[in-house]
């Protein structure tokens, strides 16, 4: 393994990792080259927009649509299952994996984060960078303007509402909601 | 009526409609193009966006504004009142009717949802779905990052503070805060 | 001073000011067309992005760097400090100053807001406005999604938790978090 690949599997396995190699900051780039050019393009190119995020995405099913615009860091670290549907803004930092099982909707504005820095201001200088995956399970429906934090898994069937911050796990078949995010009910 | 009438008709009413038929992908698309094109053009062209936006929303106004970006589902159904304004980045879910006073101001970032999908993830998987209308009265002020919810009636002069999630009605001359958003002082 | 030089040092002293005056707008907009061109151009084009904040900005260091898409009011009143960084679709409404100091991160879809309009619905329509300065120390932490309100100190070394609504002062070197926020702990 090279260094920088020794780097990227830290960053993979939520080790701390060296951020500030020049090649992520490569990689970084050449995706948002390609985000640039999939939000760019008509609304009507849908496969021009697939084609896109075939390449973008770590894998994906047959049957997936994410509304423009969409961003996140790498791409190569995020996978769909079939089925997926996301509406406009989906934001994903995807410094560890960021995995979606089949048949998830997720709403408008939705921002996705695995990305985490040390809350001590000394140790945050010095450009120490860990990351954490998200895991979505089947069945999932992830209302408009809700925020998954880094190392959060969502039980199969579940829903989170409009405008939650979750910040824990959540079980299969409940509904959450709130800031922080509680369970409501079972559904 | 045709069968799509039939099914336009059960959306605006609240009944669960066959969201998957392909005319409503048909006008979702052209909606979509656009606001591409909204969303794209100089914001120095201020006659060319009035025209877009008058061909698209519902009904509104001789004074109104809405900033760059703006995203919605299908336009038609947004109805704005006199000396409306919105800023950046308003999304709209108009499924259901939108129906906005006389003399609103939005905030940038705000969403305002009308679409349901079933909690119970089997019955989700039909893609049974309904939409509820949001009622904004008069004089209303709604912060910036605020969420509206489905089915919720604004009362004339509130306010909805900057960042709120609103899941209830909100009565006239209120200020609403948090999430869920509660009332924390008459106005 | 001229009548417009009155009006604009009202808005940054904190006074009520006449928004409509057509001076306002017309900086509106030439800020507008800049950030539309910041927008606009390939991620790849560093340098042609920081000629653009550079002219735009109130003030920088030689290191920062602020993804795009980005959107503010006027710039002019905005102040970074040395190795700022902003993640994508950072909002500032800087109708009063806003400070940041030295070694500040900000998460993806964050909003910062000084602009205040009367709660009062009466009051509210006659266009009165004033706006209310948000001042963010060195080596801050803003989490993704979080939102500012108008007239928040935050100290030095503290962390904002992700979709966090700020709506009093940060003492230094505190995590706070939800909506409104609270101080969780210090760090």
């Amino acid at each position: 393994m090279t260094h920088f690949e020794e780097e990227w599997h830290k960053m993979l396995s939520g080790d701390i990792y060296d951020a500030a190699m020049p090649e992520f900051r490569e990689l970084l780039m050449a995706t948002r080259e390609r985000l640039w050019r999939f939000n760019s393009i008509s609304p009507a190119d849908i496969d021009g927009q697939r084609a896109i995020l075939k390449s973008l995405l770590g894998g994906c099913g047959e049957r997936f649509h994410i509304n423009q615009p969409f961003r996140c860091d790498y791409g190569c670290n995020i996978y769909v299952g079939e089925d997926f549907f996301a509406n406009f803004n989906l934001t994903i930092l995807d410094e560890a994996e960021v995995r979606i099982g089949r048949n998830v909707m997720i709403g408008p504005n939705v921002s996705i984060y695995t990305a985490c820095h040390p809350l001590d201001p000394e140790q945050r200088a010095t450009f120490a960078e860990w990351a954490e995956p998200v895991i979505i399970g089947n069945d999932v429906w992830i209302g408009g303007s809700a925020t998954i934090l880094p190392g959060v898994t969502i039980g199969d069937g579940s829903v989170v509402a409009a405008g939650a911050v979750v910040t824990r796990d959540v079980p299969p078949r409940v509904l959450v909601a709130g800031n922080p995010a509680r369970v409501i009910k079972t559904v």
